[in-house]
């Protein structure tokens, strides 16, 4: 729950607030008076009259009703003033910053469980506990120091580690990232970075609204929740970026040792990211640089101009966009001559614009303006100045910050001397801009955003896939493990994904009748023995019914025979698909080519269930080995769009039977326009 | 050529000195009087008496003799006073900061060439044209800043672009980087990159000199003298990493606007660069990180402990050492029981060893010290010590800086807070230390360190490789273009490659008999017409002598006939090599899995001739597809070793034939033991 008082106090009182600014308590006290807090502070101490020029109640009892209480008391007093607050003075809103709670012991943890039983008794927000606070533009609720700049249209952050925040916070400054505002879930008792995200897009307001979110997470508690708040302020508009720590096993093992999170798979996570919208970071810096190029406007193209009065730094951002997937195109012709004619001689134009290191603020801004308003292959501009230190940059940066204003493409500046030119840069972001000092950070976060799908539609195709007889069939199965062959062919049955013709029957008459019907050849194999091949009961490439009736006779006669199984013996493109349950997540689906594309190559991707036709083609389509289903060396492709149906249809199964921890389909195989199941495994774990 | 009066010279004079700091005359000027240098300092300007309280001589016939003339005076007018100072004055070393030579004009050019004759005839050092000059311990003879801190076991940075080398030191000086020498090469007209490694190399002190150099490199003229002075300088314990800029086809089409470098192919780039043992970099963030990392103590393993007092950063650190090859290992056991006792409660010893927000100075000493003497498997450490705003970290700082002293182990500083204790790191820094400001920046530039081989060692073994025999064929060669397949046999055969057996004859009995010397199945092929199977001229799988006669008495009825070929017929898994001469590098290898793996995956591996058994064998197994090499799903390996070998052997062919500009051995076919080639061809250019 997040509500006006949490949000936009009327008063807020701090309980612990204190003198001593090396202190949580005092440090927030003094937080909320620069940060301009406009309603009634109160602060609540026993021991203290007056702290930070604010008259002291001793006691709760004193205080008069308030909308938000921030705690920096010890965890074992929170819970009586929760309730007392709650209940006597009318407070509607915590902000826990104390430490010692859940994710320190069991008895923290009870603590934890009664302030939330007392919130939701009386409709509290609750944030926290172990946080640094909540700071927005009504209020800087927070200990922590750097307080970013503020802007009602800069970043949303959002937190699931306090610390890490303000290192963030550190990484953004410098860049001149603005916020709306930040929030620090803690032990997110009542509301994590998903209740954040639900209520930021239940809540949309597309005019007054930030557009852009940072998350830094360390566990995903309900992927759902967030793939369809993320995934809906997506499509509202909306650009989000987040970290997730603990990718690698060992970065697990770290999450899993701090705030208690529980590490999901990284698999899982990547695709819902994918799924959702989301463009996913590995650090500090990348969240922040990505954040800072949310907040420009957004590029519609992928055609780039890099203005430059330095050569290098061109060239090496050239690298890391074309490395990106992204253009620098070639500029020539009249206009480009035109523009040439009005540099210094020297000058090149062929993009990377290099108006030389003696280039003037002036021809800055023709540069800038010929990109904007001539050059029809240019979607956005990158601009890289900075000085050898024997002018200030004051007038060139002033050029720059006008033209960012007036120009309707998007100019990413680049302003590497952060020690020679300090001033100027400070007084370039003092007017709300944004700075890029690295031109290669910039062009490898730019190319991991134009990387990033948009989110999937919402709607589930359910393609016809009988879902009430795969319940059936799956509640009817009582023992854990791998289920029987027959079982799995009627699972995929009813998903109608075609399997190889096969029938077991006790007669000859019956399979030659059955092998007639489908073709020959066929596969025959003994039922009945385990280990069919060592006591000679397969037999390849039956060609006719005469060899099939011997090889009956002679299987018949094999120890435990009960009967003969006869598969319509095919080949083709060998294809792999397969299945994995994610705790939390649901499953995650991989696809590939069978063989040794899967066993050594490793070459697989992976999609959430369930997939949009759309996302599996994306997930086809970044196979190393595509261009073998496309076909090659003179042989035809496989029937790509019966492949994609395949496993969106497998992915409709696997929502509606989530006991299916593990599956594969290997192989699947592509012959000619057909492509069907060969062999099949399901785990079943209820 | 580089001299002592360049290096260290007893006077200096300015030609074109001036007042005015805001141009390049005044400000080298300021930067020579505040670098503290200690001998003569003299400056030459005809309209003035004093410049920055130095006494000025209005023209150079007024001069004593000088050691070093930097001139910043038009270009026309520099050719003059060099031949003057060279032949009157004794001037041995110019640095020549004026533009306008050969990077702009067909005029320019000659200036330049004048004045190398000049420098020639007179046994002169020359640095630049169109650079930023020089700065070492002794002088700092360059009109830029920032002006980083100078140590005599600083980093030596040579630079190809004097803007870009600003921007460099720009994100150097943000990590405390210190420098021994800067040099800016300009136009590089005596002295480009390659030659001032050589220098180093050949006069290398490794008492004295400095072990650290970074490269920032437009165009390497001389491939061969970069490979030889960089990976000897290696050898002798030095570390170079470099960037190259110009990696991508649009990125070179940037180079080559610039100072008229013309670039390589990357490939090549690559492959010279793990030759030498240079590690790569695409960004100025990544070579001032990896030229902080090298200025710390040798890692001698892949084994980090991670202490930190936050736990996000710890989790992304331990992620990005893991995806790049590194190990965070648990720690766990009674040493770290004990020091979990140590700790507050709450803390993790597991690594990331975490201290707690709360972890006192006194705490981080005792979680290095664990680190350093007691856990046996922890080769490094990797601090991670940021503050959120309540307490100062002067002391904190201090216990680290005494451990980095103290420490056997390399400890890499991690200091987040730049913007809120930014005092306490600029203390820390004075110090001496670097700082890594975000942890995953560190932790792939070091991984990036790890993957670098070391350089190869520079014998090449000619392995008995008929070289007077190629030379003889590749001589007798008169026309360009692909060479007949007898020709390519031959010379395949001089270096000692296994070929399919083949003969080509006009009578029954020679195929026969050798048909039974090789052993059948063999192919059959008409010699004659050129569309073979058109008409019918090729019979694969001849199992007989009697089937072979058949063939033949068949073939030879075909018009044009003139002969029959067989050859021996094999299969087997296909292999791949290919090389392609890249002008000034000399032949690049590529090899792979053939067919698909190449056509299709782009699996291939390249390395630069000649190729050392180590190189080959890293090669084969950096391919994705090594596994399948190796034997999968029941099928043999490959004979690797013979593999290489051919590898090897086709490598000096090729050293030994550079009008070979392309050529390629596909297939080449491993069938048990064996590896044969099947199909090359080879084209010559001379």
């Amino acid at each position: 729950m997040i509500n006006r008082q949490l949000l936009n106090p009327e008063s807020i009182v701090v309980i612990g607030g204190s003198n001593d600014v090396h202190k949580p308590g005092g440090a927030i006290v003094r937080n909320l008076i620069q940060g301009g807090f406009k309603g009634a502070l109160h602060i609540v101490n026993p021991k203290e009259d007056e702290i930070q020029g604010i008259k002291v109640f001793h006691n709760a009892e004193e205080l008069p009703a308030t909308d938000l209480a921030i705690m920096v008391v010890a965890a074992k007093f929170c819970p009586d003033y929760v309730d007392y607050l709650a209940e006597h003075k009318q407070v509607r809103a915590f902000i826990i910053i104390s430490a010692g709670f859940g994710e320190e012991t069991k008895e923290g943890a009870e603590l934890e469980q009664h302030i939330l039983d007392t919130c939701e008794k009386y409709g509290c927000a609750l944030i926290g506990p172990n946080c640094i606070g909540l700071l927005n533009n009504n209020h800087h609720s927070v200990f922590t120091k750097p307080i970013p700049k503020l802007h009602p249209q800069g970043v949303d952050f959002l937190s699931g580690s306090g610390a890490t925040a303000v290192f963030i916070l550190e990484s953004a400054v410098i860049k001149g990232l603005q916020f709306n505002s930040v929030w620090s879930t803690g032990n997110g008792k009542q509301n994590g970075i998903e209740d954040v995200l639900q209520y930021m897009d239940e809540h949309f307001d597309p005019e007054h609204d930030s557009k852009v979110k940072l998350l830094y997470i360390e566990n995903i508690n309900d992927p759902d929740k967030m793939l369809l708040h993320a995934s809906s302020l997506i499509r509202k508009g909306c650009r989000i970026a987040a970290i997730k720590a603990g990718s690698s096993e060992s970065g697990s093992r770290a999450a899993s040792s701090h705030t208690g999170a529980i590490a999901s798979s990284d698999t899982a996570v990547e695709a819902l990211f994918r799924k959702a919208g989301i463009v996913r970071c590995f650090s500090r810096e990348e969240l922040t640089t990505v954040g800072c190029i949310f907040t420009l406007p957004k590029i519609t193209g992928k055609n780039f101009a890099i203005v430059t009065h330095a050569g290098g730094p061109g060239v090496m951002l050239t690298d890391a966009l074309s490395k990106g997937g992204l253009n620098v195109p070639k500029l020539d012709g009249r206009l480009a001559d035109e523009l040439k004619a009005q540099l210094f001689p020297g000058s090149s134009v062929a993009n990377p614009i290099d108006i030389l290191a003696t280039g003037t603020p002036e021809h800055l801004g023709i540069a800038i303006d010929y990109c904007e308003k001539k050059f029809d292959n240019i979607d956005a501009m990158m601009v890289i100045f900075g000085t050898p230190g024997l002018v200030q940059l004051y007038e060139a940066y002033d050029v720059l910050h006008k033209k960012i204003l007036e120009c309707k493409k998007p100019i990413f500046p680049i302003l590497p001397c952060l020690n020679t030119a300090g001033p100027e840069v400070a007084e370039f972001l003092s007017k709300g801009h944004v700075n890029f000092s690295d031109e290669v950070t910039l062009g490898t976060a730019l190319s991991q955003i134009m990387r990033t799908p948009q989110p999937v539609p919402q709607e589930i195709n359910l393609m016809g896939v009988d879902i009430p007889k795969i319940r059936k069939i799956i509640d009817g199965i009582d023992e854990n493990g791998y289920v029987a062959p027959d079982i799995v062919r009627q699972l995929l049955t009813c998903a109608k994904i075609p399997v190889v013709p096969e029938m077991v029957a006790g007669t000859k008459e019956e399979l030659t009748a059955f092998a007639e019907k489908i073709g020959y050849p066929v596969v025959a194999k003994v039922v009945g023995p385990v280990h069919k091949s060592d006591v000679g009961g397969v037999a390849l490439n039956v060609r006719s019914s005469e060899q099939l009736g011997m090889e009956f006779d002679r299987m018949m006669k094999i120890q435990d025979a009960s009967a003969v199984m006869i598969q319509k013996m095919i080949s083709g493109r060998e294809l792999f698909v397969g299945a994995k349950y994610e705790p939390r997540f649901g499953h995650v689906v991989l696809c590939g080519l069978g063989g040794i594309f899967v066993e050594a190559l490793k070459d697989v991707a992976s999609g959430l269930a369930p997939l949009s036709a759309d996302e599996v083609r994306t997930m086809i389509r970044s196979l190393r080995g595509y261009k073998i289903l496309q076909g090659i060396r003179g042989q035809k492709g496989i029937n790509e769009e019966k492949f994609i149906e395949i496993i969106q249809r497998l992915s409709v199964l696997l929502r509606y039977a989530i006991e299916i921890k593990e599956m594969d389909i290997n192989p699947l195989l592509a012959d000619g326009d057909d492509i069907v199941a060969v062999d099949a495994r399901i785990r079943i774990e209820k």
